[in-house]
């Protein structure tokens, strides 16, 4: 793993010195918060990308922003890296710990502190589970839009540090536009409050540069989220196409005719076939890929776009095309989709979930590239993504255990991605960077543009104790994944440059 | 002025230097595109902000990204300072030259580059006016949302500056919603490509960073925006109101019953008799406020919200409400509303138009409040703004050769802009701090908060080139501010904080 970001090295961690960290912050917060067992710390060694795993030297669970504050002037102090962890559910290992470092776990600041219904909002604490917010909001009518598929676990401060989507993110937008504030320190255990109630806010946008930037400025000890009114009626459409092609036209079709769905997920036959046996959820497992459209508005609204959707994609070339009947089998519909991940854990010992973006016109183009590389490494990819925006969810199938897997895993994955790159998309849609995607980070951005994130990254945390080696490649490693890939390196003049 | 953020002092610009500037300048540019001439340069004095002129040292006209790389790297060479200038219509002197600088016009990279109906985006020059985005995307039946009332002068390099709004962005977003991708230079000249076409981006959110960085961060040479379709249906609803209190719990009403109009706006009788004479449009100068509702989609959706609105504003007390019966209508009704700072130049020498934002629950008591400092100023305030986001701009009407009215309307705007922020609002809505608001910044943020907006600018500039004395107040500035006018120093701990 690269910590070349970090400002200390694992060198010059002795054991003594762990127990150094744990004694300092047990004199500034209650002892029980502060781990030091390497059996209390195991279960915290990685997050949802298990590939990558260390053990923190310490854990400390948060219970309030005043705990946060002195734990960062602890970790300051002692010149420690910190690493703040919401669930753990996150994909792309920004939550792995530094070995040298402390683990802060927010899973305990887990309050709901207002549901303000007249100005559509919530204050919540960020170790709040995503699904808990709308639950709260229920009452209201009112609902918080971003649903990732690990709803029910992830918490708000992971979803804000990662700038988490989901399937309805589509017409209702990332974690970015529906976060309206921020409350938190910095690094010197300053208090800083980004944004607010009010609509937009004057000076440099620093809320949505906190927004997706994976604890290296800052650790949020609060979030004021956009609530929105729960639409009355919804309804999903579930269409079969015989070729990827078609089914890829479909969604240029759809969006080109004006229509914005509440979600529009593509999943290819390898994915039905993986989810349907565990889910049941009435899948076409004769289709190469299946669409799912969903609806949602007043009755009327929903009556008549459904009927341009149902046209559009008959249009495209779709065979059999199926409006859910019921609000149960509008969810069940949903679940098999929701459930694609766990579906593929029950398929291989082990899988890698990619996260790339595209330009919707080239999704055809990019499957069968995946089929391609399929052959090549010799490893099985089931495809499920937010078509609609153009967000790939490749899922490759490996087996950690089988020596050589991973590796190829790996390379797959990031062959994946510096094609997405090449056709002008981006090397991650809604799971971040975190440690996974460092490299692929060297393929999309400049030097200058690199050294941009950098300073930037400085400018807040100049010591770099904040998260360190995750997000922002050091110029050292893009020269070296550069020599190690020659290939991957020319793609950072790609032909089809984002401009 | 203050322009202790700027790198030289205006003493250290001696006459000689103001010729080695153009000279140098006309080593890397064409000759013509380097105005020296006192008269030549006279135009660029201020933007739409008069009350604040200054001759810069130099005026250069770009035509290419590359002649704005070439000034940068003059500039930064001859550490001189670099303001940018789109149109020149901002309100906030974002655009004020320095006085010992060059003023770089934009306007000349006015070229549409590519408009792309699939991916329903547009490849613009920073110097396009707003209104020709739309202009150009019309065959294709799409349009650019953000509509200033300025839009067929201001330009999308500007807006990107300013993060412009309108009366549309209440459903459609401000310029940071509605623009996918900018490229530009750093004052080092090295070329940033932030955003693009394809759905989020990773790393740090550069884009949305330099989207309202007034010029402070670097100069955007290309903007790519979302366009998005016309909706093939709109319609008006004026309501009149007997008194604002009514006025304004009609907006909260209309916003409570989940319906996101198009526009939604309010004009107090100041207004409505200033703008009548001169437009026509129609208003109800009986009334003491109107509102304008906007509905837009297709005709069965606008059907049914005109009539939820309709019920709305009868149930908040509205007596006269009228459903603008052709697109005619529609148009000329607008026009009242964007023609009100016009109009205030016909009844004034001197108008200053504010821009505050309030949660909207609290329009009825800022807009009593205004009326008794109208009393306090000796001044006249008219009151126009967008209700639906509690963006207000109160007009003060004021004569900048009778002595002492400019200094009573400068105080009387900045009690109004505390008052918003000690309402939980902000200082600005849509129009920017450029220079203006400058001592308002000391009072919405924290010394904290105000040292992390200082550190990003270093990050992107040390030298303090681009823009300086703009948009981010000096510790120093803020500590005379806070000693001249305790009053506004107190609010900056508010009794009803931001969270």
């Amino acid at each position: 793993m690269d910590f070349s970001g970090s400002a200390i090295t694992m060198a010059a961690m002795a054991g003594s010195e762990v127990t150094d960290i744990a004694a300092a912050l047990r004199q500034v917060l209650p002892p029980e918060c502060v781990l030091g067992r390497p059996e209390e710390r195991r279960p915290y060694e990685c997050d949802g990308l298990t590939a990558f795993r260390e053990l923190p030297a310490v854990v400390v669970l948060a219970r309030t922003a005043e705990d946060v504050r002195r734990t960062l002037l602890t970790c300051q102090r002692l010149r420690v890296p910190l690493v703040a962890r919401g669930s753990g559910t996150g994909l792309s290992g920004g939550a792995t710990p530094h070995p040298a470092g402390v683990l802060l776990s927010c899973a305990r600041m887990n309050r709901v502190l207002e549901v303000d219904a007249v100005n559509r909002l919530a204050r919540v604490e960020p170790g709040v589970p995503n699904l808990k917010v709308s639950e709260a909001a229920a009452r209201h009518g009112l609902y918080y839009a971003p649903d990732p598929s690990s709803q029910v676990a992830c918490s708000i401060g992971g979803n804000v540090a990662e700038n988490s989507g989901g399937v309805h993110c589509l017409k209702y937008g990332l974690t970015v536009h529906n976060v309206l504030g921020l409350r938190g320190y910095t690094v010197d255990g300053e208090l800083l409050e980004l944004g607010g109630a009010a609509a937009d806010g004057p000076g440099l946008d620093l809320l949505a540069l906190a927004i997706g930037s994976e604890g290296l400025l800052m650790i949020v000890t609060e979030v004021i989220v956009r609530l929105i009114p729960r639409p009355p009626c919804a309804q999903l459409v579930m269409a079969s196409f015989a070729d990827v092609h078609s089914a890829a036209n479909a969604v240029a079709g759809i969006i080109a005719a004006g229509i914005i769905p509440a979600g529009l997920e593509m999943m290819d036959r390898k994915a039905t076939a993986a989810v349907e046996p565990f889910v049941h959820a009435g899948y076409d497992l004769a289709a190469a890929a299946i669409l799912l459209v969903e609806s949602d508005g007043t009755p009327e609204e929903v009556r008549e776009q459904v009927q341009e959707i149902e046209q559009v994609l008959r249009g495209a070339g779709a065979g059999a095309v199926h409006v859910s009947g019921s609000e149960a089998e509008r969810l069940l519909l949903w679940s098999g989709r929701k459930n694609a991940f766990p579906a593929a854990g029950r398929l291989s010992p082990d899988y890698y979930c990619m996260d790339g973006t595209i330009p919707r016109k080239h999704v055809g183009r990019v499957l069968e590239a995946i089929e391609q590389m399929e052959d090549r490494y010799g490893l099985r990819c089931m495809n499920v993504f937010h078509a609609g925006d153009g967000n790939l969810h490749p899922v490759i199938l490996f087996d950690a255990n089988e020596a050589g897997s991973w590796e190829r895993a790996d390379r797959f994955g990031a062959e994946i991605l510096e094609l997405c790159v090449a056709l002008g998309g981006t090397i991650t849609g809604e799971h971040g960077v975190g440690l996974e995607k460092l490299n692929s980070m060297c393929v999309q951005f400049s030097p200058a543009e690199r050294a941009a994130f950098f300073a930037v990254k400085e400018s807040f945390d100049p010591q770099g104790l904040l998260n360190p080696g995750k997000l922002i490649p050091t110029l050292v490693r893009c020269a070296e994944y550069g020599r190690m890939h020659v290939h991957g390196g020319a793609l950072a003049h790609p032909g089809l440059p984002r401009f």
